[in-house]
């Protein structure tokens, strides 16, 4: 966990400042900061996790984005001026060009519904504007932070709005090392594709199959999982700018809502549109809620790249530890998706306002899986041998072979011959000789080796 | 929790019996069950809920619907012969009916991935066609459990399709309900379309919104979850059948997998479908991680219909408690959501052994969640009363009415109006014309009440 | 599910009924039953999970224990009279005996905080208590559901004072299912002590150990799991009674708080005692979050006793079912804790209104899981036979014996002749040999077989 | 999250460097750095959270006091020398001290079961006392990680030890923090203890208590939670050092499982005990299953020091947003309950090799909740002002105040004169005057004002 070294009221205010108010009274911010007297506040407020909106940049350029999309939709219906448009318009370009990433100072386990991360954002871009117009900061009367930045909006209505294009930014992330876990599996499999071994069903022998199906299987499940990940797109390109306050569009223009999710689609080339039901849409959080993912390695007849001791004592042991390192991951992982259900059936009313705690859970979850599966294809599944003489042995030596005496010789004979190979020691083969049903030029061709590993 | 009266081992000698044997040795079963003894040996495994399978119908005459298309196929392909095949379609058909609902007393926490279940309604549908046949029952050289009902198949291939096919299934009642709450709410929200309320956000006063546009917000809400599961339909319909123990296809013809998904989409009506890779099908459960979901009811300013004394104490005291039991139904289907996530995260190697719990606890709660959305609908939802008078007073009286000054003072001014308007215990149209920034008669048409209720 | 049969409004009515009437109104009970007409209106209202009160018949007799100690109280305080008293003790004894487990048809998921249940409770006392002093039911003037039975209580009260109760009782069975299979696993332990086997951490092979030290430490985990249930007792002994609706004692004789907790304590046998802060106590839940835990057991080189047929298609496969039991029953144990979680945290104010699906929910996974243990030891544990030769064979091949040579050698050459074994498929023994910094004899001494089960 | 900014291989090999080998091969560390080749190995394999040990500091110091007492144990028992056992006691306690709290860089999710934490200890230890006797780092001949510092030990006894000694420790801040906030709760409990309020349950109504109960409440739950807490201490207590690889004491001197807990135990203070059965406690990790626990604050009537603007769009409008970052906190921490309940069942035989993530989830939790806490007295508890006028007028309002009726009346003629006042809109007094059956007089001395205050 982070130490926290947030600036202390007693800190900031032996540094040069510059007086501004809020509807509590006034206070000194810190002269060469972009941030205002509401940031001032959230500092102060919530010195709880030690993380802060400017760990996560993929919040700031997406909240950025939105500011630019409602500045050009504004500016259209008349509610700022081309002069304060054009500011602003370039203080937002900026944000979203990552040069004011260490201007959030906010905590992530804000109270509020995102409202602190809202104003730090509009005080930012308030006096990024300024400076670019060659006003000193804090003169928010040519450039306000609530009347200008934030016209048309609440911070309930922008602050999902930008929550939906961070999901949709990280997950590309998310979805770009899926692909690439999985096309590793598919490569593995492809070179193992004839290569026999015993498949398990509950932890013990079923039937024979090769390394390249069991693999390809991964594979195939991994592509399901990022195709499923992509769908999620659509229903996150569904905004509710213009809703403000509870979703009734007050002090908004009645077009502003089409109109800026026109400018966010342009802007970010995604198909956004407007929710049918902004009400409904403000308190809804349900396009929040993760799917339990995570990969799966079964891990028997292989060898894995070896990657360090294995312990302080055993002389020569090595672990599988990278696998171990995804799996807790994914132990993370779960634990932030507990961490978005309970957020998301604590909403209120007209609101959920715990929108922030679910966006900073997600993003991390996306990024550590990511990075896991990065990790697991690189120093792991790329350097996977499978011992061929293994696989062949175990699979001509399993009693599951009886299954496919079946259709020559009925279940119930099958039973017999299997319980005989294991009583006797011996295999398959050798206790159907014996039991005779089948002739022996037939049982060859039924438990050829070669055979084992058609595909159907 | 149901009290456990399984049959025991001696209970069932001191029955007329009739022998049967399996790869462990021979048993005797009561001599007018349609069951058998792998059934046998499972009722006596497994005592451990008390809940069989018996208890989820829906299971059963899935399975009956899979056998039926498996039968159908297998007599296309000359796996079983068109006299057999006539026999356990009729047998097939009992099932799907209903008729021997009473003949699966397997407890659904059964080990083996299903195998129980399996055997359970191989045995019964043999059982059964050998009556229509009018041989007695246990004739398996006849009519084989195995070699002719489970021809073609495997647990790991036919227990995931009924599985499909029964949440399918199960979840008709549930998109139902849910669709029929939203109706309910949809039907408030019309009637109560421009009666004013005042929204809240952080459980405090924000703008004036009307309970018309609140009600509709839960209408929406519910028609997105509606459709979210109707969504997953899609996904289930893939089925892997054809694949058998583990996805290879070892003993079925290479034709069954297309021919049985054909035969089971005519028969069901569903866009049934194989699915592309039966291996990685066969392990992968992640269509059966549910969507976390629930109705969430802000009940302010309402009126519940009374529904029963609500202390054994306090005389007259009334509680919501049908809200009260739909939270605790979602608590249920919460830890339900639990247990499947331990349950998919769970699986080894070429398969995951616990669909059975994973399938009880959806199907619990599914019909759980229908029912509760049922209880609410019919005894709260239908019978909610608005308080028109108070709705109205609050919003007029709320200093949140500040924010439609905004366009005409700005944001600044805005906040000094609504604080004199709390520091005077006034409204903020006494406050506003005491500023005196904005004239009378404009106040009256941006404060005008009726104004409050327009949507914009 | 079961399925739900309740009693409409409509059955009720074709059965001969009395009239009896609450805040509400009036309505008929069906004649031949002890409820009223407060269980009537919940028999409606919670038409959800189809499990009822009656599926618990240790609520319904520690509830009775609870009115039994309260109605002594009552009379010693003339809160009633001798003769009502007498009555009212009578009943709860026929309560206690479970005489009337069947009159108790209220859903678990009732809304209400367990008024209904009290209700149930009160009504049944109460008619019970009249037909023993041979008057007609529903004649309340004599013996009052409320003024009699429930006098100087609340639900708020008596429902989480018949809950501890409950789970108290409960807690023996589970205690005692685990006890047994740590004996199990004891006995095993004894009988195992110096076969030798290989140890594994994360999966490979760690240093050699015994049979007996494996098993010996499932039976010590077990046996610390007891230990910590058992310890609940104390916290759960700590009863609010005469607390009444919020804590506050309204309604009840000062004295009584003392007095009904000693009454319970003499009839139960447990250290009853009254709660320090009533008013916390009403609303604090949080000694009903139970500990997650459950038997773990790695099961390699072991023979599990057969017990059933493991698939439907590969002959002779058995699959080890019941530890696949045991582990779906632990699934559904923590879904249970998911719902107790999260019911837990959704208390309101002065109560948790939430308490009758924590209670469900405890008591159902404190049963499965018993159950689990009780199948687990009879038909597996008891019949595990260790591998011997399988079990030294492995440990004389492990290269992690080089780990006994460190203090002969030091890490680092250790380390070497790990690798030459390994590199040349050789036993560490010989690597040591070739190496030749330890004379043979030493050597012989380090590594004798028969050393490898000390415990040290 | 923490931007990842780990050292590459790359930028290694561009600094000064020592070459150092281990069972994998060799490679080059930074010359100025005092941890090894093990660590290096565990910084390539881990690039996945960006968080390190060394952002756990209680981890490094708790380590460096396990490390310590071993080392004063194998001086004793002669495993190391005199002069070694000096040089590493000095080192251990500039370790313990903090001066080397940035040589940690491994990640908190590495693989291995705590492997490379225990050698990035060990290695730093070596090579701080290597340099203590003025030697250069590397020259383990001396000072060897395994051989030297690791002495009689394993990760699989040292990691656990450290991670008791390390929730021990943090645990007393939370504790603290806890007791503070349960403290201003009780301060204002007694200032408000005769100021009346009504009392709700399931958010309705229920009978008149006062705000000094209330708090008081919150106060006693919260001193029972910091109780909880401490009695963890004891079973924390217990290590099982000695234990060594497995649990069987490989490579350890029998007498050293007690005399290291002995030092342990002078170290620290702590009343420190080897386990009982080291093998069971190798694999053991119930005590590291957390409570889920959290304050609750129902928040009525009252008014919250205001803390900053509480919307970009509604003028004036303050929100609750301390309580809400502390929801979120506590969301927060519910899912790392859910991520160690994952790690904790997912151990496999003789080890869990998942206590990195359960340690790290741990120490987040506690010191987020400690924070949360603090903020919620410093800046909110501690401001709270009670609303005398509406507390007493919402309580003689309400239709409640019949309960006290019940001992005059009866509870059937007590819920008509709720009922009646309801249905007028008038007081429970008025409508008991206007029924007629109490006397004014006594009516007066039932429901006086004053008398509602009293504690029963």
């Amino acid at each position: 966990m982070p130490r926290l070294e947030t600036a202390t009221e007693t800190d900031i205010e032996s540094q040069p400042t510059r007086i501004e108010h809020d509807c509590i009274g006034s206070a000194a911010v810190p002269a060469n900061v972009y941030w205002g007297i509401h940031t001032l506040r959230a500092i102060n407020n919530f010195p709880v996790s030690g993380i802060t909106v400017s760990d996560h940049p993929e919040i700031i350029h997406a909240y950025g984005t939105v500011k630019l999309a409602c500045a050009r939709a504004n500016r259209e219906l008349g509610g700022i001026d081309a002069y304060q448009a054009e500011l602003v318009d370039r203080a937002c370009s900026d944000v979203i060009a990552g040069k004011l990433d260490d201007q959030f100072p906010v905590d992530v386990l804000q109270g509020g519904a995102g409202t602190s991360t809202n104003m730090n954002v509009n005080e930012v871009i308030a006096n990024r504007a300024l400076e670019l117009g060659h006003y000193p900061r804090g003169e928010y009367e040519i450039i306000h932070p609530n009347d200008t930045v934030n016209k048309s909006q609440s911070t309930n209505d922008s602050y999902p709005a930008a929550a939906r294009l961070t999901l949709i930014d990280a997950s590309h992330t998310l979805i770009d090392s899926t692909r690439k876990l999985s096309a590793s599996f598919s490569s593995l499999s492809q070179r193992t594709m004839t290569v026999v071994k015993i498949g398990r069903t509950q932890l013990q022998d079923a039937v024979p199959m090769t390394f390249g199906q069991e693999f390809g299987a991964f594979a195939s499940q991994l592509g399901s999982d990022a195709a499923l990940l992509e769908q999620q797109h659509e229903p996150l390109s569904v905004v509710n700018l213009g809703g403000t306050a509870i979703g009734t569009g007050i002090c908004a223009d009645v077009r502003f809502r089409e109109l800026a999710a026109r400018h966010l689609a342009t802007i970010t080339g995604l198909p956004i549109r407007p929710a049918a039901d902004p009400v409904g849409a403000t308190s809804d959080v349900s396009d929040f809620v993760m799917l339990a993912s995570g990969p799966r390695a079964g891990l028997a007849e292989i060898q894995l790249p070896p990657r360090q001791a294995g312990s302080s004592i055993m002389p020569g042991k090595v672990n599988p530890v990278i696998p171990e390192c995804v799996n807790q991951t994914v132990f993370m992982v779960m634990g932030m998706d507990t961490t978005v259900s309970y957020a998301a059936q604590a909403g209120q009313l007209q609101l959920n306002a715990f929108e922030p705690v679910m966006l900073h859970a997600m993003l991390d979850g996306m990024h550590m899986l990511a990075r896991a599966m990065d990790t697991l294809r690189e120093r792991c599944v790329n350097g996977i041998k499978v011992n061929k003489e293994v696989g062949m042995a175990e699979a001509m030596r399993s009693s599951s072979l009886a299954t496919s005496l079946i259709d020559y010789v009925g279940y119930e004979k099958a039973v017999q011959i299997a319980k005989d190979a294991l009583a006797n020691n011996t295999t398959v083969r050798a206790a159907a000789d014996k039991e005779g049903s089948i002739r022996p030029e037939i049982l060859d061709s039924i438990l050829d080796p070669r055979d084992l590993t058609r595909v159907y």
